[in-house]
């Protein structure tokens, strides 16, 4: 029978080469008729859990992302409290590619399930962040938290043009993880899950890829499922002082439980692909105000040429539309509003229409999102011209606490204590 | 406006730096708050499209699956033959890292849509490797082709224990995408549904991630989300006479237009992943008959030491129960049937019950599914201790045609010609 074995040891004793270039991790893949080793890397393939900040917002977007909101099961304030430590103390192993738990059976009693579910077994931490949030519903009178409910956590407003379905939206807890790896992404959200049983229920969950918005300008700006780039001027973790306007909850901002986390906002944003398919290319260039090769706004060459929305066409008309994506989003025309976008493409298979279920998972975090978030979605859904291709299917608005400090710490501590 | 520009262009231009090691790829990704520059590869890093197979099948495993079935819609079988060859030029450019079509307006017209979606400029080719496949549906009376529909093509028995759905079960085509980046899967066959506007329309699709079966020895044995390594004893690209004998359809096996070809049977197995998390780590290696750290057959060391069906225990017992999986569906238990797996694991969301919708899409190729794979299925539905914890709840027979030989050539144009 199995021996308590470690990813890491595994890890050493599996990889089939092992070849690190500086602080990265080198991946070989095999073509045509060539054997592909699997992918290998180094331990230090791991971001690190303590900080400040919880990891995973600022943290180079990685390429796979598994989302989760969850329903709080027990009406027992302690045992929320728990499972907090219990997740906390999981995910600090995890994230360094370690097993959950003791893999092999829980106490070494072969009766007992074993205590990590074994699918990242020889995998490498692989980029992994794990970041948790409260939803404003986990403020009812359940755990006697609402006296601690911070206003920028009150319920969105409607916006124009929502078409949410209840099913897949809001929750009590949520649970980011991003990897570079899916079935590590995966592994995590499963093995949280599975601790938290009988005290949390799975309520929706969302998987995603291919980034869409770059959060480090040492990122290529990958592309959203319209073909365009997405996220050129997107918050980065190189703007430290917008980031500190923009980003993190301030120490007056409201409860100090708060101070140091950030908000997160989803959207589940389906686009109809097909019907965008059918569109000419220069309307598609209009809607976005953004030639679709390059990336450059219209009139320009390249990609991060500033954005002249006052120039205009021969015709004497704007060449950014009144209506255009880019120029509604902009700050400039949101009070200053910024945003820290991290979001992912999704495809969920078909919808029995003939269609593809596919579109954008936006994440969006931001210090106050009824400043941030509201004001630029309300002048998006107004008037954008992409809104006759997207429909916003979900929606959850989460505090996010700041990082764990240290082993003696855990997610909500200021919160529960 | 834009250009058109090609993914190999930009590839060269947007690449933050390029390394090939062999024949192969390197990724290099940030750790921590390192930057992560966007994966880059040599344009070699595309997988042959002309050959005497199709690709995809013995190709070493890519780590993610875009699949979709087809209905045609088409009454016309010029139409579906014109489609078959639309889609065979397309397949031969996105294989090799370009576009589907021109990029940029279709003709240099800025009024027409652009003839690719745009998601994978400045991806590399990733592996991509694309294969397609006729369901026993497209020989009814629409075509004229129920006379050249071969008996291994039959209908697949209901088995033991059978939940399928008809919504996600069967369909007249179908294209299986593997490849190394979601995106570019994903954007391969949302180009093939795009060209087939009119013509077909997407029945179901499956994306999948951490290919569950190795098929060369060069591979690393992945994890199911099980947590067990699957795929150990499976057929492999080296095992050429087996290959012979039980992968490729023969010259004498049924109609000519399938010599060279081979039967795809795709199953989706939802696992109940929640209660096998519960089951004691022993019993969970009693089910298998493997250990899961090593995943070495019971009794063994290692996980390719030959099984010992017949050793037993200090009780007298058997070390390998009776109905232990891997006894019920090994070659020697089943007429010497054999299978290429090259399933993908998947994660479908929750389902709405406060689970996760979790399990394995399955996927096997072999020269005759009647005497493979109901042979092995029939085995493994009657009494394999794994039943508890599984649920078939989608299936689908293809018989996919031989390689594409040359740029004249087509899918299937022995079936259609």
């Amino acid at each position: 029978m199995s021996e308590r074995i470690s990813r890491r040891k595994l890890f050493g004793m599996g990889a089939a080469g092992v070849a690190v270039a500086g602080a990265g991790v080198i991946a070989v893949r095999g073509i045509g008729d060539e054997p592909a080793p699997t992918t290998v890397a180094s331990v230090s393939d791991a971001v690190p859990f303590y900080g400040e900040h919880q990891a995973g917002i600022v943290t180079p977007a990685q390429d796979r992302l598994h989302f989760v909101s969850f329903d709080v099961i027990t009406e027992k304030k302690a045992e929320l409290a728990e499972l907090l430590q219990e997740w906390t103390a999981a995910a600090a192993r995890m994230t360094q590619g370690q097993e959950a738990g003791a893999f092999g059976a829980v106490g070494g009693e072969p009766e007992a399930p074993p205590d990590d579910t074994g699918e990242a077994l020889g995998l490498p931490a692989s980029g992994l962040t794990l970041t948790v949030g409260f939803g404003g519903s986990l403020f009812d009178d359940r755990f006697g938290l609402a006296s601690r409910r911070p206003a920028a956590l009150a319920d969105l407003p409607h916006l124009p043009g929502d078409a949410l379905l209840p099913e897949i939206s809001g929750g009590d807890l949520c649970v980011q993880a991003c990897a570079h790896d899916p079935q590590v992404a995966v592994h995590a959200i499963r093995n949280l899950a599975r601790i938290g049983f009988g005290r949390v229920s799975v309520r929706w969950s969302q998987l995603g890829f291919g980034r869409t918005s770059s959060t480090s300008r040492a990122q290529a700006t990958p592309r959203n499922l319209m073909g365009f780039k997405d996220g050129t001027a997107n918050l980065k973790l190189e703007d430290v002082a917008l980031l500190k306007e923009q980003l993190w909850v301030g120490s007056g901002d409201g409860p100090d439980w708060m101070t140091g986390g950030s908000y997160l906002v989803t959207r589940k944003i389906r686009m109809l692909v097909e019907t965008w398919d059918r569109a000419p290319l220069v309307e598609q260039e209009q809607i976005f105000g953004r030639d679709k090769g390059e990336g450059a706004p219209l009139g320009k060459k390249n990609e991060f040429d500033p954005i002249d929305f006052e120039a205009k066409g021969p015709d004497g008309k704007p060449l950014i539309f009144d209506d255009a994506h880019v120029r509604l989003a902009h700050p400039s025309h949101n009070g200053g509003a910024h945003l820290l976008r991290r979001g992912y493409n999704y495809v969920d298979g078909s919808d029995g229409l003939g269609r593809l279920d596919a579109g954008l998972f936006f994440m969006a975090y931001q210090r106050d999102p009824h400043r941030q978030f509201v004001t630029v979605q309300r002048s998006l859904a107004g008037k954008d011209s992409l809104n006759e291709y997207i429909k916003h299917v979900s929606s959850a608005l989460f505090a996010c606490p700041p990082g764990v400090r240290d082993a003696g710490d855990y997610w909500g501590r200021a919160l529960f204590s």
